[in-house]
């Protein structure tokens, strides 16, 4: 039995720093890292695909609109051909960056605004997958477990990887709860960890309603920015780890 | 006998439009596609890799400072980190993106001050060098005919073509007059087509004081940001073909 | 009886060009100054100014979303404080500028998206209200004629100057028709004129179907980003004043 | 006896937070706020400001190349048009941002690679100079001790205020050491209070070689960047009101 671990990685910006890129690429097996769009400017970028490279992490391009002061966090329309045209340059950068120090992009993973967006926009997430398709088919998809986009993007032919958020509350449908909602972040890293250890031993969660919610995930997402988010995301990992689950990327 | 002619194209960003890039097709054999650094948005330059694919035109990778607001004219003194970096990010995201399209990015040409410095100072050339070599050892990289830049990239590796600027008064010892001087810049479409084809038959200009200067050079940029421009670099073209050089990439 | 003539000016940016500001100045009596968010760089904006105040135009801020890729014209959900903030930013900037050359901004014209959704969106237009008030509540503000924005910005207590558009055919409402819409952007200058004369004679327009729909506007927006735009433009203000209309800015 | 105390805040930039401006608001007299250019966005420059208009703290343009990933610290041969309007550009922006929360902006101070340029550079200096006077010749500048541009300044008929560095070690001629250099940065914050103490009371400091060199300062610089930055702006601070020495803003 196996799960992958994935995070945002390679965010910090300039003079900025963000994150804890080391920290968090011994804990997870595959490593988001930012194509510029939203964060990374390109000498972060190649350090972080070097340190990944370095540690086995799996690579993926986390492709965002174009939006630093938002970091990529606010919905915009882009129109198709501008939306397609903008993730083929971002996975094609970080692809080709990653080749010169010895790894390889297996996966995109879309960021903030176009994440949620794409989950359950037809049209724009039709451009993703066609921008994905045209830069390589192999490039699979990681996508919000339980979305319309998994049907869409498999349908297409495009290999799907289903994510969960180990730090998010489900609703009875299995669909995350609202960030507006109380209760929809979770604190208490041993509760996440027994959460993620029922995911993938039996594929459901506690919902917020106290029922039990089904999510198929191929791969926990989980956070690195903050000393607490750091800590829940050892405890994940080590309580998936003690309990004889593999943490590996889908991407092998 | 044979020539290459080059230009700068796909320079449009957004709202905003340079140049004719399909007039320009018709006359050059290599174009030098903007990256996103200094012009070039991704859904306008998918555009121009599309039409020059189409039309059998060799494609370059033509990279700049980060410099939007100066068009790349500006120098910036950027640590090496940095702009090993910014090239190997611009290089990659052309070539991907170029792939989609069923072309190859077969060199690099280095934009406005960027091109100007590595021309002869030395830290900022071995950079860009480092950075083609990372991506692909085999693209060739354009530089300014004459200059020191030649000899460190080809003691480095890279093939190089030297480069020619139709429109430019050379001085006796073979090197373009500043533009800040007068009579830098020619406009006579008839002369400069005449000159041209004097440097590719005998590989000498007549300097602007009147001597024979050597030039040698296996491409010639010509531009197309005017009615004059483009005027000019049709009869570039079509005096070296009436004289029965080929016009042909280097990068064939 | 008279009427205010705009139009959009300063859009230029860095290397590219766009409009012909000059020609403009000598037909509108407001000129719409880019804030560098859509269009616009410091040193072209300043120009533009000097060139405004010389011929005795008056001057509004055209603020718009962050957004150059996209020239401000697609949606973008901010968050009420960078909404705020960026608008008071931009009046800010362009209001010292202003001041720099011997003019003064005197009223706050929406770009493009940001244009489009207050007209309707009460969130976005209250935060909109909310930075011209905080910069200076004797700003005007320039809206869509017959939109909800009119009321909501004259009961925070703005000054508002609702607009028509010269090129656009409405619907019996009085509504602008879609652009998406055939018919909906008009081409003939002359019947354009006419159109125009009939708006402000009678507060009227041939509506869309044939009927006759209700425009109370107190300044009519031209365009002058094409040779038949500019020619458009030139026929309005030529048949207004023909008609003894006098052209005169809202904001003197 | 007075002195003034200065820092640099206001430079987050959307998702990238940086520095501690709560905590130097309680140190320092007079704050340099970002104003876009090398950082900070619109909705953080306006809560940087309201925060120092409630503690009373003065408020300045810190003005910089266009530059957000290299946070300003590259250098760039802007043309003088340009980097005049970028200038007043910036100037403008935070003086009316300032007034919508009761502040006024009372001096400029460029940021990184501007302010280490036209501390010598005379034709960049002039376009700095011009500039301030342009918005507003009361506006004071800051300016690096002993530097050519004091005196490039006062000539045009600035105010200049003469700026130390408490974390920076001085050659015998009163100029910092380069920070190439060993011993160029100083950490030892009782160390450097007792020299801030000496600058203050002789206008004098310890200079590297051991010699004691002359620094005319009518402004201390702290930095609030780090724990330690933090502790040892906190001790200058202290030391200098335990010897009856007044923290206030030269810009009263």
């Amino acid at each position: 039995m196996h799960i992958d671990l994935n995070s945002d990685l390679g965010e910090s910006f300039g003079a900025w720093s963000m994150g804890n890129d080391a920290a968090m690429l011994d804990i997870v097996s595959s490593a988001n890292v930012a194509c510029g769009f939203h964060a990374g400017d390109p000498a972060g970028i190649l350090q972080t695909l070097k340190a990944a490279a370095e540690r086995g992490v799996a690579v993926g391009a986390h492709v965002s609109y174009p939006d630093l002061q938002g970091f990529g966090r606010r919905n915009m329309d882009l129109a198709s051909a501008d939306l397609v045209a903008d993730v083929i340059y971002q996975v094609s950068a970080l692809s080709g960056m990653a080749a010169t120090v010895g790894t390889t992009v297996r996966y995109v993973k879309p960021h903030g605004a176009l994440y949620n967006t794409i989950a359950s926009d037809e049209r724009q997430a039709r451009d993703v997958i066609a921008a994905i398709r045209a830069v390589n088919p192999e490039l699979a998809l990681v996508a919000l477990a339980g979305s319309p986009l998994v049907g869409w993007a498999r349908g297409a032919g495009l290999r799907v990887i289903a994510e969960a958020f180990a730090d998010r509350a489900y609703t009875a449908q299995g669909t995350l709860v609202s960030r507006r909602e109380k209760g929809a972040v979770l604190h208490d890293a041993a509760d996440v960890a027994q959460r993620m250890l029922r995911l993938v031993r039996e594929g459901t969660v506690l919902a917020i309603d106290g029922s039990v919610a089904r999510v198929e995930a191929q791969s926990i997402c989980v956070h690195g920015d903050s000393d607490g988010a750091l800590e829940m995301a050892r405890a994940v990992r080590a309580a998936l780890e003690r309990d004889g689950i593999a943490i590996r990327t889908f991407a092998a």
